[in-house]
């Protein structure tokens, strides 16, 4: 997300009782930290289905309303100079993306700083669609995370967890995608807080994502689920794609970052295989 | 590469001579175009080791002459804003990147068009660190593959190809990394036009990658080896970093760039594993 109106607000609004909620759920997650990375379990990686969970981002990419939409200016052309390429300008939060923790916490790690071995995990999606069908500002709560558990078994340890919300249909309608209502509240899903803090306390995740344009769901104006998992050095994407194409576990997914000094996050390739 | 001031001579010195052996190549290679990748061969990853073969980029980042240094400008900050984030703008061949076949060729692919089947690859690497030790400005030749076959065995199917020149530990200084002589010529090494017509008409590799600024030879003034590499479809990497910490063989690959529209290329993440 990136709102520089609201964001602002955003250390007032976290309250006592979601610090010492956060306070309790960082604690216990120390001892879970993800330790047991794909990596380092020496687990394979089948890869007879490789999908593309990255979106083409360019001129007309939908962006957070207040954020600055990128350029593409012609540098050299076959024509006049023997090859092709252009200088380019971008929001680092542009397209499919990552927030690393430095995007929310101070002293938080910057994207380039990522330890390779949380960047390729176990891929699992819960699909919130059929909640998002009656209402679009939803959010994954601690019960769709039961649910899923109840279906497909417990979130394997160092896993990544990705939000289906089928958002990703919209991404060739800006004004879809971000679905401001009459009043510019956005109308789109995300994690809720006390979902993160279930991951972060029960649970051995090293990052989540979503296929919309923020960790937390449209209508909000505090960014407590990124304050919360950014801040237990976690990474997160937005704008995620093609979460149809990918089974609800069994898959795994390399996250590959733009590997920028000192970003707050980027541009992000992400490809899933199974 | 990319250097304004010569590569505007491409088309000129490309000899008929060239173009004579691009085509027989170019057309023996209609036959062996990669259909076989790793991910239709139903291979598994082995990802015990995962090695980030993708240098960091930033404002003192080494470029070819003639490019545009990146910007890196502050957007929002957490102490004003609540949180943290930047307005980047690069040349599309910074850092560790890709040249995509529209780099080169007109109607060739841009960067957001390549099949992801060829972006997990077998990868290989040819060591040629002693002869670069005594000539800086070498090219891997047919000798070079013909001596790493005999070790290692037939290039596999599908495979990625990397040149390891020892050059990745000059990043840190860009005037050593570019290493222009007192004529300005360019000291580092490359494919030679020959190795890539060898592989392109007698065996099926998907991308071939270099540790240093260019898939040809710092002394090159036409370019050769990218106009007949990419001209067959097939994508490059330049500035490929780690490669000391990755077998010759065995290991597999994942390519990540960012997928911007009708990009000629653009920064991207490389991880192997094995």
């Amino acid at each position: 997300m990136c709102l520089p109106q609201t964001v602002g607000a955003l250390q007032q609004s976290f309250s006592r009782r979601d610090f010492f909620k956060l306070g309790a759920a960082c604690a216990a997650t120390a001892a879970l930290a993800p330790s047991v990375s794909l990596a380092q379990a020496g687990r394979t990686i089948n890869a007879g289905m490789i999908v593309d969970l990255t979106h083409t981002w360019g001129l007309n990419t939908p962006l957070f309303p207040g954020s600055v939409q990128p350029t593409i200016e012609l540098f050299v052309s076959i024509a006049q100079n023997g090859y092709y390429g252009n200088i380019v300008s971008y929001w680092e939060h542009t397209g499919t993306h990552m927030d690393a923790p430095s995007h929310f916490i101070e002293g938080g790690a910057y994207v380039d700083q990522l330890a390779v071995t949380s960047l390729v995990a176990p891929l699992c999606v819960v699909d919130i669609k059929a909640k998002v069908a009656a209402e679009p500002a939803s959010q994954v709560m601690i019960d769709d995370l039961v649910a899923w558990e109840q279906q497909y078994g417990r979130l394997p340890d160092g896993a990544a967890l990705f939000m289906n919300s089928g958002w990703a249909t919209r991404w060739g309608d800006p004004a879809a995608y971000v679905n401001a209502d009459s009043t510019n509240t956005l109308l789109f899903s995300g994690f809720s807080l006390e979902a993160v803090e279930f991951l972060l306390a029960e649970r051995n995740v090293v990052g989540i994502g979503v296929d919309t344009l923020s960790l937390d769901y449209g209508p909000a104006t505090a960014f407590v689920a990124h304050s919360a998992w950014l801040g237990a050095g976690r990474w997160g994407l937005e704008n995620v794609a093609n979460l149809d194409s990918v089974p609800p576990v069994g898959a795994s997914v390399v996250v590959a970052p733009t590997k920028m000094a000192a970003g707050s996050g980027g541009p992000t390739r992400i490809l899933a295989m199974y």
